[in-house]
């Protein structure tokens, strides 16, 4: 008997553990079988798959989708130069139209290069929402809360929270969930922290925030404090395993065994780190410190596109070359941190080719010059591979791109429409 | 009057100064004109760009090409773990078909990813000759010599670049030169360095050699000589114009002297020099002594492609952030870094879209998600593209891919020929 829901993933190789030729079935929005005994008649839908790695959907743990809008604005720049000068003034004339229309090309984008879950912070999220919902994918998002220490703002800032739960939490079949995102430490009053994660832990959401990113915020909290920011935040009690800290570039050895207890997850975002000059995050201490180290992209202005493949590279080859040990950050650990480790940050059942997890499934092409010979599946995913080589994307059991062509996009005129719109900005 | 070798590049914009719309004509091998006004009766073949950007071909000055076949061999080992028990074992199984596959693989990758020269140091150089005359890419080509301190093996190293001198120099058009390239100071005699810079000299070739990629080597050489590799290199005379010093990661201040004087260009490979966790080259101080820094890939297994798209913005993230200076490598340097001085270190009249010069030429595609809104078309080239977004490419005159199709190599039979071959290693 055949469901009209069903995918067979014909004769693929998991990349994970480089068995040949073994099929999935997924049935409505998980994966329900994994044999090589499964037969055409198992699914109504056959996708031919012997030329193709199979891995999980890749998963973009920080990003800020929309600033699509602001490619290549300010780039080369000093951090608050690039802030005050490039993106806040263009970020002030932001709109719904705007974010929608690059909400949309962003999708296009991720799901063009394979990421199938992202965790946005930004503004106007109910338009992001509404283009995440209409693209297939898997979403957390959160309003990004500044009340930069006005309590008025701070009312309003978690009023909005508060209005995106209520409209956007567990909507489209519960792909897209609400994180309650207040920006940072430095933007955050102690009060917006600790009010914000009361929200979140009684709607049992995460909690998003960016944490030491830069070296100048980590001093500026010591004098004011005298405390690092992890330690800040542990103080204040919104530390947990629902809380995803961005960045985390100048985290110490202390705030490591913190980080560790409270089973907080660490968002790294190594090519926005690169180019703003933020510096390079411990990740191979995290890893030792068993403190669980998820992939993000960060918005397109500090990177600047939002391809996990590049970003799985960059991340390894980086910190073989920060400690100078060409053994750290092997393929399998690699992959894990952008797939599985992403799922356990954002607490879903996905990041994983297992029967019951949610299908979330990228195929690789593989019959490309830069993709031969294929010896180690892991190895060319990591090293070799183009975002472009992704194929077809399967999100929440249903296909979001086949052979290259979006399927509830319009990739053309999305293009256009930001081209365009873009302008205003 | 219409040459049948003529080509006009129509409605394109440069990369280089954002002039929108404008069109260039190739004659024969070169740049004949740059001008609005140009009109298909001005050609033979139009290739219509309007939404294309245009920009030299990228020019890689370190590669060992026919390694693709090798491509996943031994990832995430330490340096002499990796050539001892993975790479070298292997290389021994060489022979001319394998190298004559592998090449071909390597120059479809390259082909596709927008390189139109590259700087090869490897064995079997005559089918990497071949393979160039083939493909229709430019190629310089060095027999990689190492006599491993040893009189008898120091004259049939030297014998083996005579002979490719004689078989392969200035043939196919003059795309392809013959390099000079004894290995490294490391595994080759004070003899053969010097008697193959006289061959170099004699006749007027490039001399390719590896200095200071780890600090293993540089170490090694100050215990047995008291002398840093380039101060070693400049002692025995071999340092010139025509040298090309790839790696240079611990180059030190005085030695910059050195190679500023002496003229000599470095071929930086970050994305290797990660991987193998060699170190970070000081590629901000070279450019502030005026040397003349190019780019490359080196071989795939410490890499694992040949994308020069992913390697430039590699090298301009991976200033920034060792700087810690966001506003080192901007756009415009990186992308020099990439053509025009690789033209300037391999003494070639390319690297730039200018009247007369050889007409290496890329178009790079911009309705696409990631490319999107196209504000500076430097930025997007650097920051935003994948390699896999060049869409045309012309090298000598000649059309070697068009709409990703390439034009001399049969691609699907290439990835066929050595996904078997490879399995003999």
């Amino acid at each position: 008997m055949v469901e009209t829901t069903s995918i067979l993933i014909k004769d693929t190789t998991l990349v994970s553990d480089s068995i040949q030729k073994t099929s999935i079935l997924i049935q409505d929005n998980k994966i329900e079988e994994i044999s090589n005994k499964l037969t055409d008649n198992d699914a109504s839908k056959v996708i031919n798959a012997s030329d193709k790695l199979c891995m999980p959907g890749l998963i973009n743990t920080h990003s800020h989708v929309a600033m699509t809008l602001l490619r290549g604005v300010g780039d080369d720049q000093e951090l608050q130069t690039w802030l005050n000068e490039y993106i806040w003034p263009k970020e002030a004339k932001l709109n719904d139209e705007l974010v929608y229309a690059g909400s949309l090309l962003a999708m296009a984008e991720m799901i063009k290069t394979g990421t199938t879950t992202f965790n946005d912070m930004y503004f106007f999220m109910e338009q992001t929402a509404k283009a995440a919902e209409e693209s297939g994918m898997r979403a957390f998002l959160g309003y990004g809360m500044i009340d930069l220490f006005d309590d008025e703002k701070r009312k309003s800032e978690l009023n909005e929270c508060k209005k995106l739960i209520k409209n956007c939490h567990n909507t489209a079949n519960n792909r897209i969930k609400v994180a309650v995102s207040p920006h940072a430490p430095y933007t955050c009053s102690e009060e917006l922290l600790i009010e914000s994660k009361q929200m979140a832990r009684k709607n049992d959401l995460i909690y998003h925030i960016h944490v030491s990113e830069t070296k100048t915020e980590v001093d500026d909290l010591k004098k004011q404090r005298n405390q690092t920011p992890f330690e800040y935040l542990n103080d204040i009690d919104v530390l947990d395993d629902k809380t995803i800290a961005a960045h985390g570039v100048w985290t110490t050895d202390d705030e490591m065994k913190i980080l560790n207890q409270k089973g907080v997850s660490v968002s790294h975002n190594p090519s926005s780190n690169m180019k703003l000059a933020s510096g390079i995050a411990p990740i191979t201490k995290y890893l030792e410190n068993d403190i669980n180290v998820s992939l993000g992209t960060d918005g397109v202005s500090s990177n600047n596109n939002l391809d996990m493949f590049s970003e799985m590279k960059t991340m390894a080859l980086l910190q073989k070359v920060n400690t100078l040990n060409p053994k750290v950050l092997k393929t399998k650990t690699t992959i894990d941190i952008t797939t599985k480790n992403g799922a356990k940050a954002l607490n879903i059942d996905a990041g994983e080719i297992s029967v019951g997890k949610l299908a979330d499934i990228i195929l690789v092409d593989t019959k490309l010059p830069h993709m031969t010979p294929l010896r180690s599946p892991e190895s060319n995913v990591v090293y070799s591979a183009l975002g472009s080589d992704v194929n077809t994307v399967i999100i929440d059991g249903k296909i979001v791109m086949e052979d290259r062509k979006l399927t509830n996009l319009n990739e053309k005129e999305i293009i256009e429409d930001v081209s365009q719109l873009a302008k205003q900005l």
